[in-house]
C-alpha cells in the first residue's frame, strides 16, 4: 500500500496487518514522517478502535478533549452566546467526547506499533504500474500473486532504481488524488459546493476574552461564520467562512491561495468574533489553507478484490465535521481482518466483496451527513422562520440529530454473509451490524472490572460471547462436539463467558472448560467493587436471564449474529458461509 | 544515599530529589540491579502518591489487582470458604484496591524516570566512612557542606578505589541492616516475634482447584494458617505458618533455612488448604524463604537533620500486611520536598525536624497495627468464644478496622509548624493533617474531568484551592497585595480556583488573573459530562458555598491548613513559621 497523502489509512492498515502476522511492505513518496503537522479530530468510535489495538491511551494522554459545544449567534452588539450543550450526543460512546492531536503524534505511534513487529515505511518510493492478472483461476486462488507493481525508488543513487513486486494484494490508501483510484479507472461520483473556507492554527493570547477557545465552538456572526477547534496545548484551530468572490479565481473556478494569508484569514476571523476579542501572534501560525468543500464518493472500491482503495481515495468531504480521519482508519480496519482470514486460508476469498459492501454504503451515508451540514454551517443563520437560512433551532437539532452518525458509533452494516439478523430478539437491544455496545463487566477470578469491549481487541479471532443463562451444559456439548465449525477452527475463536452471580459468591471452576480458557476468560454481570460501574449487562443487551444467548463478534468489534441457546445449529450456517473449515 | 537492601526507598527518594533540580548522588553495592525478583505490595495510599509523580500508570498496567478478600476456616471436611469482603475497605480511597508487582518492574520504573533528569545509580559502590561536622555555625547553614562520606568503588580495576564526598545532606536508605544506622549509632526498639512463616511463589497449575487464587485469601485451617496474594500473570505468592520447633535452630534460635525447600513448604501448603488441591510445579519456582517476625522502630531518624535513615533502615514489621515499601515510599516522600525548600532557600532547615516528628509516629503506629494483625493471624481460630484464640467475627473485624490505615489513606500527621488546624471548622470534612480527599472537578474551559489530587502533584510547591464563596474580590486582593507572604516567594505556590456553576454557563474569564494563571488552573463544583462523577465537593468537603475557604496542600499532598477568607491573615502566620520570604 503507498502514496503520500492518505498516511492515517496507510499506517492503521500496515499496522492491523503487521500485527496478524501477514507479509507487508509500505512505500510512501515522502522522504520523512511528518513532524508536526495539521490537526486531525478523532471520534468516540475511533478512539474505541484504537482501544481495541491498544493504543487509545498513548493517543488520549497528547490530545486535546472537546466535551462541550458552544453555540453563539448574530446579537443586537455582535455575537452572543446561545449555550452549550455536549459535543457528543450518542449516549452509547464509552468515550463521550471528540479528540484533537497533530498528524505527526498519530502517524508516530502507529510506526512505534509496527516498528515493534518488525515493518517499517519504505521511503520516498512511488508506484509507476500497476496491473492486475486477467487469469480467472490466478484470481480466485488467495495463494497466487497476481498483482504487479513497479515501485520507483526516488533516492536511489546509483544503478536501477525501479523495483517489481508480486503481491497477493495491493491498498491503494494513496489520499484524495489516489495514483492508485485514477490506474485502476475509478471515477469519483459528486460534486465540488460553492463554500469556500480558510482554515488557521493559532494560540490565542492574553488579550482574547472569547470565552470558549477549549469548546469546540459554532458560531454565526452577520460578518460569515466560524468554528472553533480546540487543540493540544493552548492552540486552537479557526475554521473561517469566506466570501466566494473573493477566495475564488473566475478564470479557473477553483480556490485561490495567494489571494489570503495568515493575517487576512486572521483579520476575518476577528470580525467574526465582534464584540468579543480574538487575538494571536501571526509569527506562530504553524498552518493555514483554504479549501472549496468538494463532496464525493469512489464507484467503486476494489478491482477483482486484489486491489482496493480506502480513506480519501474513496471519499472526499468537508473537514469540518470531523469525519476524514475517523473514516479512513475505519475502511482499513474493515478491510484487515478480512484480508488476513483470507491470506491465513480461514475464510473464502469472497469474503472481500464485504469491503466495498459495508464501506461505500458508509461513505455514501457521510457524504449525505456532510452536505446538510456543511450547508446548515456555511449558510447564515435566520433568528426567525422567514426562509433566511437555517433556525438555530434547527442547527443545534441538525447537530445532535446527527451525533449518533458523526461519533461512529451508530455506523450499522446491513445483512450480509457476515451480518445476519435473524434471531436478533435473542439480544434485542445489541443490534447486529453494529459495534458490540460497551458495558462494564466484572472478572469472576478477581472482582477486576473490564470494559466488554476490551475482551474483543482487533486480534484477528471472532468472540464468542456466551450468557449461559440456565443452558451451561447445552453451550459446552455444543462447542465440545468435533462436528461444529468452533472445534475445527478452533484458534479463529475465543470464548467468553459471562455469568450470573456476584463476586462475593462465584465459584467461576464449576464452568466446563470449553467456557474457560483462563482464568481471565470467565465474566460476571455484576458491578464494580464501587458499586458506580457495570451491573445488568443482561438488561442493557436485551437477553433473557433464563434463555441467556451466545453472541458472535466479528475481528472488528461488530456484531456479527447473535444465538439463542436452543438454536445454536445456525452458527455452523453463518460461520459456514465465509470461512473454511479445514 | 546508599545500599543494597532498601531499593524502593533509595530510588524513590533519589527521583524526587533529581525531578526537583537538585544536585542528587545515588550509590548502591549491588553491581545491576534486580531483574525479577519479589512482589511488593502496594497500598491505596501509595499509588495515590505515585501517581502524582505521574508513575501510577506504569505501575498498574503490569501489576496484578487485589479486590477482594476472601477469608476460609476449618470445617468439618478441611476447610471452607466463610465469605469475600472487599479487600480495602477505605470509603475515601481513590483506588480502592491493592496491587503487586515485582521489584524489577518497579524500580525499573523509578530508575526510567531518574535517567530523563540525567541521574544514574552508581554501583558497585559501598560507604566505608561517614562524619559529621560538629561546628554549629555549619550545621546551621544550609549552604554548609558539614557531612563528610568516604566510599569505596568495587569494581576500580587499579588505583585509588575510594573517594571523599562532601555533602550538604546524607539520605540512608539501606535497608534493615542499615550501614548508615549503626554507623550513626541508632538503636532498634523492639522485640522478635515467635511466628515463623514461610513465603513461595508459585504458579498453581490446572489440578488447582481452589476457587480464591486471584482474590487475597487468609486461610484458617487446623494444620495452621495461610495467606494467598495474587501476583502478575498467572502467579500467586503463598505465606505459610511454619511450627517454631522445625523452623528455628534450638541453638541459635534464629530460623533455619536449611531444614526448608520449597517441597517441603508447598508439601505444608497442601496439608492447609485441605480438601482444595493447591498444585505447582516446582521446577518454576522463582523465589522463597522463611522468616521469623521482627517489630522495631529506629531510636531517632536523623543525626543532626544532615543525616537521615528512612525505610527499612527505620522499622521492620511482618510483610504479610503488605506495608513494607509503601512505608518505605512514603519515608522518603515526607522527606524530599522538605530537603528541596530547604536546598532552594525556600524554607528554614528547622523544617527538617518535621520529618522524624511525622514519620517515626507513623512507624510506630505501623509497628502496633503489625503486631495485632500478626497474632491475630498467626493464631488459631477459634470457632467460639472460650479464649483458644480470635473468633472469625474478630478477624474478620480486625482486617476491616485496619483497612483505613493499612491502605494508608488515614495517615494523620500531628499538628507541627507545618500543620495547623486552628480552622478546621472551614473546611469540616477534609481533615488537616490527612491527605487531599480525591474528588472529581470539571475544568471550566473545556468541561474536562480531573481528580482535585491531579491539580496537586509532587512538584514540590505548595498549593492553595481557593473556593471563593462570595469573596472572590477578597481572596484576590489579599493574594495580589505585596506585603502578602504568597507575593514574597510566588514560584513556591500555585493556586487553583474552584467556582460555583455549571459547565453550560459558567464564564471562566470573569475570575481576577491572580485566582486564573492558565486556563488550566479554574475548576467547577459540577458533574463530568457523564453525570455520574463529580460534584457537590463543597459539602464533601465541609466548605460553605457563600464564606468559603482557602486550603493549603503541602507538596507531599497533605493539607497543611485551611484558611477562612476573613481570616487570611492566618497564612501569613503560617507560612513565616518555617519559610524564609527572601
Amino acid at each position: 500500500m503507498f502514496s503520500s497523502r492518505g498516511w492515517a489509512c496507510r499506517v492503521f492498515c500496515a499496522n492491523a496487518l503487521v500485527r496478524a502476522g501477514l507479509n507487508v511492505r509500505v512505500i510512501d513518496k515522502r522522504p520523512v514522517k511528518v513532524a508536526a503537522g495539521q490537526a486531525d479530530g478523532i471520534q468516540p468510535r475511533t478512539i474505541e478502535v484504537l482501544q481495541s489495538y491498544g493504543l487509545a491511551d498513548k493517543v488520549l494522554s497528547q490530545a486535546a478533549f472537546m466535551i462541550m459545544a458552544a453555540f453563539y449567534n448574530p446579537g443586537p452588539n455582535g455575537i452572543e452566546c446561545i449555550g452549550r450543550v455536549p459535543d457528543v450526543t450518542a449516549p452509547t460512546a464509552r468515550y463521550p467526547y471528540e479528540v484533537t492531536l497533530h498528524q505527526g503524534a498519530i502517524e508516530g505511534i502507529f510506526l512505534d506499533s509496527m516498528k515493534k513487529e518488525g515493518l517499517e515505511v519504505e521511503r520516498p518510493i512511488i508506484p509507476v504500474s500497476l496491473q492486475i492478472s486477467e487469469d480467472p483461476k490466478a484470481l480466485a486462488d488467495p495463494h497466487a500473486y497476481p498483482v504487479k507493481v513497479v515501485l520507483k525508488h526516488l533516492d536511489w543513487e546509483s544503478g536501477e532504481d525501479t523495483e517489481t513486486v508480486r503481491a497477493k494484494f495491493v491498498v491503494g490508501a494513496d489520499g484524495a488524488h489516489s495514483w492508485v483510484r485514477k490506474t485502476l479507472g475509478i471515477s469519483m461520483d459528486g460534486e465540488q459546493t460553492d463554500f469556500v473556507w480558510g482554515v488557521i492554527d493559532i494560540t490565542p493570547s492574553e488579550k482574547t476574552d472569547f470565552p470558549d477557545t477549549r469548546n469546540k465552538s459554532a458560531i454565526h456572526s452577520v460578518n460569515g461564520s466560524c468554528m472553533i477547534i480546540p487543540r493540544e496545548g493552548d492552540k486552537i484551530r479557526l475554521y473561517i467562512q469566506l466570501s466566494n468572490k473573493d477566495a475564488v479565481d473566475p478564470e479557473t473556478g477553483r480556490v485561490n491561495l495567494h489571494r489570503y494569508d495568515p493575517k487576512r484569514l486572521l483579520d476575518v476571523a476577528k470580525d467574526t468574533f465582534k464584540p468579543f476579542t480574538m487575538d494571536a501572534a501571526l509569527d506562530k501560525v504553524e498552518w493555514w489553507t483554504i479549501y472549496q468543500i468538494g463532496q464525493r464518493v469512489a464507484s467503486r472500491f476494489t478491482t477483482n478484490e486484489r486491489v482496493f482503495i480506502a480513506g480519501d481515495a474513496c471519499h472526499t468531504h468537508s473537514p469540518k465535521a470531523g469525519q476524514g480521519m475517523n473514516a479512513s482508519m475505519n475502511d482499513t480496519h474493515n478491510l484487515a481482518w478480512k484480508l488476513t482470514h483470507v491470506l491465513r486460508g480461514w475464510a473464502d476469498i469472497s469474503l472481500l466483496k464485504t469491503y466495498e459492501f459495508e464501506r461505500r454504503k458508509y461513505a455514501q451515508d457521510l457524504i449525505s451527513f456532510d452536505k446538510t451540514f456543511s450547508a446548515l454551517f456555511s449558510e447564515k443563520i435566520g433568528d426567525d422562520s422567514k426562509g433566511h437560512g437555517p433556525t438555530h433551532e434547527e442547527f443545534i437539532g441538525a447537530f445532535q440529530d446527527y451525533g449518533n452518525f458523526s461519533s461512529g458509533v451508530g455506523v450499522h452494516y446491513a445483512p450480509s454473509q457476515i451480518i445476519e439478523p435473524t434471531y436478533q430478539a435473542a439480544a434485542s437491544n445489541l443490534i447486529i451490524g453494529q459495534r458490540l455496545l460497551p458495558h462494564v463487566l466484572v472478572r469472576a477470578a478477581d472482582a477486576r472490572e473490564v470494559n466488554i469491549q476490551d475482551l474483543a481487541p482487533a486480534d484477528t479471532r471472532f468472540k464468542l460471547f456466551v450468557f449461559p443463562g440456565e443452558h451451561t451444559q447445552t453451550v459446552a456439548a455444543y462447542l465440545d462436539n468435533s462436528q461444529r465449525f468452533f472445534y475445527k477452527r478452533r484458534d479463529a475463536f475465543d470464548v467468553i463467558t459471562i455469568l450470573q452471580g456476584t463476586k462475593s459468591t462465584v465459584n467461576y471452576l464449576g464452568v466446563p472448560l470449553v467456557l474457560r480458557s483462563h482464568w481471565t476468560k470467565v465474566l460476571l454481570d455484576d458491578t464494580d467493587i464501587t458499586g458506580s460501574r457495570g451491573g445488568r449487562i443482561h438488561e442493557r443487551y436485551g437477553i433473557d436471564r433464563f434463555a441467556g444467548a451466545l453472541v458472535v463478534v466479528r475481528p472488528d468489534g461488530y456484531v456479527g449474529t447473535v444465538a439463542p441457546l436452543d438454536k445454536l445449529a445456525t452458527l455452523d450456517t453463518y460461520f459456514s458461509g465465509f470461512m473454511l473449515s479445514d
